[in-house]
């Protein structure tokens, strides 16, 4: 069901000529976990919210705290603005593509780079990771770091809406195969550790999986409660007035 | 089916300053059930009510009185206005978020106090209540009035939508957990010892649970004589011209 | 699926300071015959209609007539306009509440009064008719009619609806009890004999179950010929063209 | 789905002071086979078509040519406008109606005359044809043609809604009875011959079932085409991207 | 579900008095490798796409390149603007026709090809192709080139869209019979070896099966691909958070 939605960013710093990172729920939850490390293992802070009124009106809380469900935080060191997503942008991925294409022009972003999992090729268990970048200097920077290119997929969702829509800002991915739709917390390490190599940040990613699978447990625990929320809550339209 | 839907708020007094809370019902009905029983208790008058295109178009007769399924009270002693709902904003919880925001502008009042059941722990059979506020002075007050803090919990709703949404007034909720979705006057009476504990209000709550219990009845009766009513309806449907 | 449909009252007579009755098809189609049958035994004349492009698009044709499915009449004698409709106003009740609410103020009507159907109470089989006025002075000539107020009831659709929303004009409902989702022509006389009394119109109710019966025999006919267009209706859309 | 349509007349001649002939598909094809003879057996010419964004995009190509879904035909002879539909205008039927209605004005026409079929009373095998008409003096003339007037009945669709809609311009009907759903050619011949009387065309009618029953044959043709096209396009989405 | 979309072309070069050929996946996705081989084989670059907001957020890299799901090209020894496309415009096919007219005005496009598969007749396995043109001196040229004309048939999707809706430029379409709805290059062979003969490139289209081989395999790589990413995309959803 529409509801003629509002989709609104609201930012309270706006850090210039920074690099964007999205990590949205797809495959394997693996953009919304590697960005979740990204958050926590860097220094940030919160910046800024999306507004978007066409997701389900549903709120988690962890640790007594509120997880705002698409969020923007920043890491000054490396001037990097990192949009963390829980939730999917079902049937809007269009508009969120938009949003974040001119949140990009309105940063002057150098590039965005979006943090995704695609399904497995034929070859094996080990998750591989690959890049696509729309923009050659980008991509010999990958090559470089020893990233392998994708050379056939399909890739859904915001990720997807982003590589056909966004223009003015250069848009590369880093793509890590993941074998099933469960959160997958080794393929989103692997992807931080190419995110690493690429951006030359130097981060201390021994903790890394460790970490990722805390995180994993966390969306676990958030995704089982939601639906067990859920299922109350349908059962209960059953039964009360309106 | 959606109706470019009216929602408005009438008020015809405007009490300043006023703490807000809004009993939606969820879970166990608890905050439509701990929200009417202030509305008996408290000594309140009607002051306004929600306007709603998209709800249902069903009214409830009780007492020979007309329901209102969005109502707003007012007690003065305490300066508490008590948005009572027994009508789920299904679809619409944004929109009711911002229409309770907006009028917590209007009214300037200090916090809005959200009464909400939540899906139970493992813990035994005992409702207990939980707190959650986004202001650190009045989660200060809720630890003295020694309630606990919810540390994992997914809120749907109105008043999850309301956590997110609402930004000028500071937020508090009371969860009641509850294990059915069943009307649950034990849960809602929890909230309310516990709601009076945090406001100082001194109210008599010994004859809560029964008054409690009493709500709970009325509600189930208008909720059987609401499917009751529904069923005739939708076999109607078959029959006539239109 | 909407239309975002026309609603729109054309009247060619304008009676000031009338009363308003609606029959809407509900419970036992009880508004629709019981309208019907003031339309005709009292010396009435069309004064209007109301358009509404949510409705199906289908006529019937009684006795060489076009039936209106929202047709406004007037009584002269006793001031009374007359809203009979054979199409109920299924998802655009608040709507059409508006609508009348609207109509009532244009008219300067002293009063709406909606005739309806509601589910059975457990006491036998007779047939009881009930008053619900939002008005004391209406209350008390109801009470003085000995007509019974309604203490528990839903009241859905058109009259629910106006319930709610109407409020510069006084509302009172005779409500009767009805046991099927048939029309119900004995239902029917008892809310015309109530009505009578209430209005001191002196009707000869005498015949009036064997009209009422006519009346619901008429209905019943334009039913059933309904769904059987209905349905060969629905067969021909696998079969041809668009 | 609803595509916020348009629906618009474009019209390259506009003959003044005709009448209109409309035949829609609706029970038996009766009006589309009928007004197909009229244009093939009238000296006609096309002279416009209706827009309709809410039609499924599909178009039959018959012995080489395009055939229009809704289009607009003149015979100056009799000062006939014919409108012939081969598209439903399901769920839209108010809005053609109003169409149709707004047509009739700016032609200044004398009479809209509907050609539609209905479900079979009770009496044998043979189709009979009934007129109605809201205007007196055609009314006589359907009379003293011989024509019966349709005492019961539901008209649904297009002329249904151009029954309750239109009111500047006199409207008439003539109704075919038809026992299937299938495209009846004798039912439309029916009607064909009645329409003669009607009008004093002196149509020369005794090539009229065979002539029809080609028509059937022709719609025939197109509608299994579409069918198997829809089908093997239902099937085609399952597997191409998009 | 609708989203109030965007359809949008953009062109960053506008070649006058063009031709323009537009391939859109259809039966047997003819369309679509028919102008995909245009585009390979034929010396080109893109001028444009079209944005459309209804379309999934879905998007195939394939050798490492972002296939556009509806891109512009140009040729410019023959003055040819190729439309290729991917995904169909399921339910938006007026407007997509509309768009592609608009275009074709812009660009004062002497006419617009369309390459389409249709169902097949009973005549034997090989595949046959038609052409319909709505302007006689095409008609001709058609005819001089030994290409049949279309009798009977039902043309579904953009292509139909077209044949109704634009006028102002001449429309002519080559159909070629294709038995299933698997992509079918040798359908696709002949639409371009007839295309050849009409327009006189003399494309060497020799190699012409084996290309159109190659491509299908390609379009069937993305299409299982997506087929497995939906899948994938459609569990998922039964999980996460959203």
């Amino acid at each position: 069901m529409k509801r003629g939605g509002i989709m609104e960013v609201k930012l309270w710093e706006k850090p210039k000529n920074c690099t964007i990172i999205e990590g949205f729920p797809g495959f394997g939850l693996v953009g919304t976990i590697a960005s979740e490390y990204l958050i926590e293992h860097l220094k940030t802070e919160q910046i800024g919210k999306i507004l978007f009124n066409d997701m389900p009106a549903m709120v988690a809380i962890h640790e007594n705290k509120v997880v705002e469900p698409l969020c923007v935080f920043y890491n000054q060191k490396y001037n990097i603005v990192i949009l963390h997503a829980i939730t999917a942008a079902t049937h809007y991925e269009w508009e969120m593509a938009s949003t974040i294409g001119k949140l990009a022009s309105d940063l002057k972003a150098s590039e965005i780079i979006s943090l995704e999992g695609v399904g497995p090729g034929d070859e094996g268990e080990s998750s591989r990771v690959f890049y696509y970048a729309n923009n050659d200097k980008n991509a010999k920077l990958f090559q470089k770091a020893n990233i392998e290119a994708l050379k056939e997929g399909i890739i859904i969702g915001v990720t997807g809406a982003i590589l056909l829509r966004v223009e003015k800002t250069p848009v590369s991915c880093l793509f890590a195969e993941t074998h099933s739709n469960l959160p997958d917390s080794k393929a989103a390490a692997k992807i931080i550790e190419a995110l690493d190599k690429y951006l030359g940040m130097e981060l201390d990613y021994k903790p890394l999986l460790e970490q990722a699978e805390k995180f994993e447990q966390k969306l676990k625990t958030i995704l089982q409660k939601s639906q067990e929320a859920q299922e109350i809550s349908d059962k209960k339209k059953l039964s009360y007035f309106g």
